[in-house]
């Protein structure tokens, strides 16, 4: 007997014939005599339905009342899965966030946990309900309520698995699992069996959707096993995320490829180059509470440095304006910027042992006329920035020239 | 400067248009230097909504998941008040019934109120906020949701003012106020500006609609000043619920004509006129958890006894067949009913010192050629059970035979 925490995201509860099919799915973990904690989101749709309901009496809603307006959401499909499971003929009960309590700061509309109580759960397992709980919603020391952010039902799941020391936290979504690349932009691409947490991080700072980056990173806190499953194939056993790099042949050197369009790049071209310049730079993006990703600096031969970096796409134009507004003060030459990039990186916990891998991956995009605009790696992954309209190729040929298509 | 609680009803809210209307209206209230409590029912339409949606998974529906269900229709527009509140540049803060916390028993879908915890409450009012709370809903001692059955908003609004020794509970509604009668009757039916709490008492129970039974006798039971008025129209001062009969000119004999449909009259013929002869009919009716209203019994010269009393209309065909099983038992000569029947009332607290009501009342609907099947009476009513085909005509010439048109 195992204790199992199962998470279905909006799509998978969308209708009540969905929810049912959950049910179905539910009772069949709870036959084989496994103990069943449910995390849910709300219906599909639900969640945009209820902000453009706010945006209609204040067009910049208050985020305390927008969390307690949102938490609405999971309530109704916590009650309606519950249901679903009694007609089924098992026990069943609901619990809110507040319920429960999953207890957060009060950083309303983006909280993080900080506790969550178990007990009343643990007692209602041990006698034999299945237990549904709301995801994405917590209720803070005052008693408000509050929402996790987008996604944030994940990470309810994963802290609920940790919290009652789960066997399994399995994540129920669209796709089957986590795949070598995207398969809209590479058919070949394939389902991994299993990546490492480490690797499972990346691809989702890197622009991988399945999983959401912060569950990820809770997983690895608390050491919770991860599980991505698709909620309408029966067979499937998805991608487990583990923690040790397994010897075995499994193992590939490089496990997956992630791209993404959301960032813009902006240069300073022609700053003197003396101590403090990155900051003089930096430091006004910063208190603009803009976010930098990569960051290059180039030194040249006259006295003077270029310094790029990039931002997120949404805030480029608000960072090319600071920028602006300081040149003549850092003295620099000109500040220009490119919102049409793309940012490519391959991914695999084995390239610590194997050398070789960027000079592929240079070599690979430069066969295709592909040119590197910046270079960004860490332990596990290579990162290149390109122009926007060789992403989909430069994904292509790189997943290729790994041999993703064939299992390790 | 007053504490006034208001209760909006589901047609008030029931688009974020009127909820914008709403807030202008509290605005108003709080500008006059007033504390305001508001409470809010669903949009309209969204409890059985909520209600379709849970009989699509389980027809008979869970009652402490269907409370988690339905909670989220009050939890929706509490939240986009306060935001529209806040939009006017008002402070506001929302409450769940459980946040509050307003503690119920744990009778789910019909749960009665037990305490109100209002110390949250007052402090924000006496910080200057206007305090929105959810009507319908509690909490039982375990934590687990309740609601307290169709109306109970306006329950809330009551139980919440006498917590609050509130100065005035406001309930908003689409009609401007309680009439002499329903003016879709009679089309001279007048609103009474004051109607005492024992009158409006036997006016709901007796098919008034404007005001919920259980919310009437909160109000008496707590000495509530309760004012109901419409939301749709500014300058009505709607009607005042009293608690003295004052002692002025504007003091009506009668105050209204209250009728309904809702009843079937079953009668038992020739039953020996025994001791417990009453026992043994009723006696399985209530076993059956049928209420009975009215109850009438004619002593024969026979040495038998007629035996005539009336139920709901759902329960008419239930009841007879109960009684139909115990016919031998009892030794009737016939059990027979009509479901075709509606009772006609009328209310004053001015009948305690006014003889010939009674008269004028049967006088009327002689003249009208209309039978009198039952005739019940309290302190402050005469009801009388007549066909149904004729209920419309009853109500038109008993209006005018008191001159309810006309202010006294």
């Amino acid at each position: 007997m195992a204790l199992i925490v199962q998470k279905y995201g909006g799509t998978s509860v969308g209708t009540p014939e969905r929810i049912k099919n959950v049910a179905q799915r539910v009772a069949k973990f709870k036959m084989l005599g496994h103990q069943v904690v449910v995390v849910l989101s709300a219906m599909s749709g639900e969640t945009n339905r209820l902000i453009a309901l706010a945006k209609e009496v204040q067009p910049n809603p208050d985020l305390r009342e927008m969390d307690v307006l949102l938490s609405t959401g999971e309530q109704v499909t916590i009650a309606l899965l519950s249901m679903a499971l009694m007609e089924l003929g098992l026990k069943a009960r609901s619990y809110t966030g507040s319920q429960v309590k999953i207890v957060t700061d009060n950083a309303h509309t983006k909280a993080r946990i900080l506790d969550i109580e178990e007990g009343n759960i643990r007692a209602d397992l041990d006698a034999g309900y299945v237990v549904v709980v709301a995801g994405f919603q917590g209720v803070d020391e005052k008693g408000s309520i509050t929402t996790l952010g987008r996604g944030g039902s994940d990470t309810t799941g994963v802290a609920l698995a940790a919290a009652l020391k789960a066997d399994e936290c399995q994540i129920y979504t669209d796709v089957d699992g986590v795949y070598t690349t995207d398969p809209r932009v590479v058919p070949e691409a394939r389902r991994l069996k299993t990546i490492t947490f480490e690797e499972m991080l990346e691809m989702a700072s890197l622009g991988s959707k399945v999983l959401q980056i912060r569950s990820v990173e809770f997983a690895g806190k608390y050491k919770v096993k991860l599980r991505v499953l698709s909620s309408f194939d029966d067979e499937g056993e998805g991608t487990l995320i583990t923690f040790e790099e397994e010897d075995n042949m499994e193992q590939a050197i490089i496990s997956g490829i992630a791209f993404n369009r959301d960032e813009a790049k902006i240069t300073v071209l022609g700053v003197p180059d003396r101590p403090g310049i990155a900051y003089q730079i930096l430091g006004p993006i910063g208190e603009a509470n803009i976010d930098v990703d990569i960051i290059l600096q180039n030194v040249g031969a006259d006295g003077t440095t270029d310094f790029t970096f990039t931002v997120h796409r949404n805030e480029y134009k608000k960072a090319l304006e600071v920028l602006k507004g300081v040149q003549a003060h850092i003295g620099a030459r000109e500040v220009s910027g490119d919102d049409h990039i793309a940012k490519v990186s391959v991914i695999g916990v084995g390239m610590r042992s194997h050398a070789g891998i960027a000079s592929t991956m240079f070599r690979t995009l430069a066969e295709e006329g592909i040119n590197i605009q910046m270079i960004s790696t860490s332990e596990i992954k290579i990162s290149v920035v390109i122009d926007e309209k060789y992403m989909e190729l430069a994904v292509r040929v790189l997943h290729k020239a790994f041999n993703l298509e064939q299992a390790a």
